[in-house]
């Protein structure tokens, strides 16, 4: 499946975890055997996932704060990153898994090296790494629920999954709020190529996005 | 009352606007004259208080990761501060005020200033102004809502002060969690002693610190 062919995120919402629309490549099978020989360490990235991506929401409401559409929808975004942050570390209290930092992969730094630094551009993609980051962990997070030998906790990966399968909606919604629909395909396709080229070669330490 | 026998957060959170603990000397008649005058500026600034708020809670929860009661503690602060955002930017919204920036006061990078970069007394420090930052806001939310004019913003300012009355009593708990309490009351009246020099002057432009 094409990325030019699968934009529109309300089919993205309903679908299967295979069949993500915005990402160019499937995790492989390699990601879910690491992930789940590595629950705890996969647990504690997930808390880091979460906070981090509050923290984006918040420095785009910081750095466009005159954009009330972006403001408003991120302000309700970054509160349920915070809400599952809460959620993933009362996780690790009951496991006896104490937060602690954790190299993170080279995937979100990678990502983050495509934002073009001159304004609009800069807007336009720091937009669509989120949607595509966003994207990638709704799948990760599926693919847990599916595989995830403890029932307890792919339970919470599917409750989690629920409420987290339109962000990658909203942060494109805002894309085509700010942009016009072509720039938004054309720039969105050159990004999810990048995005599965750098989860290509399975990370050696259990990640998120690994 | 000096700030060294007045520390307990809960005799604070009960407390009349005028007898906040933490604060060496109260708000200016010529605070509540300026901010009554100009009512719209002074919703646009509380707007960007409470972002702000919300992002040194998270520059916490990002600094210190392996802190779990610091972590906790300011997730549950970084929400509060989001859900008040959003109501202070539905109450711009109400009077058709536009989301704007607005140069800050002097008084924030006053007290950041004050921060030692050397840890620990930069975690000491970033908690102490935090608190007092908080007890200042909290008392010029409770001076607003005793003079605002209009009954239903007046009445907003008060239910905003019932949830955020205990934000200062949180971050002087978390102070004496991670540091002795000789440490934190010597420090507090130094930087309250600083926190009160800055407001001596009105600054020119309506504020919540101005």
């Amino acid at each position: 499946m094409t990325v030019a062919d699968s934009l529109l995120p309300a089919s993205a919402a309903g679908g299967s975890p295979a069949s993500i629309k915005f990402l160019k490549t499937p995790t492989s099978p390699d990601w879910i055997e690491q992930a789940i020989a590595h629950l705890d360490t996969i647990l504690l990235d997930h808390s880091h996932c979460e906070r981090k991506a509050a923290g984006v929401a918040l420095n785009l409401m910081f750095r466009y704060p005159s954009s009330t559409k972006l403001v408003r929808t991120l302000t309700a975004i970054a509160q349920e990153e915070l809400e599952h942050f809460e959620l993933v570390n009362q996780w690790l209290e009951r496991r006896g898994v104490a937060l602690a930092p954790l190299p993170s992969p080279p995937y979100g730094a990678g990502l983050s090296k495509q934002i073009r630094p001159q304004e609009p551009h800069r807007m336009l993609d720091s937009l669509l790494v989120s949607a595509l980051i966003e994207a990638r962990s709704h799948e990760r997070l599926g693919l847990l629920a599916s595989h995830c030998p403890e029932p307890d906790l792919a339970a919470f990966y599917r409750g989690l999954m629920a409420s987290e399968a339109r962000h990658y909606g909203v942060y494109w919604t805002l894309a085509t709020t700010y942009f016009e629909r072509f720039e938004v395909d054309r720039r969105l396709a050159q990004l999810a190529d990048v995005e599965s080229q750098l989860l290509t070669r399975l990370h050696p330490q259990p990640r998120i996005h690994s």
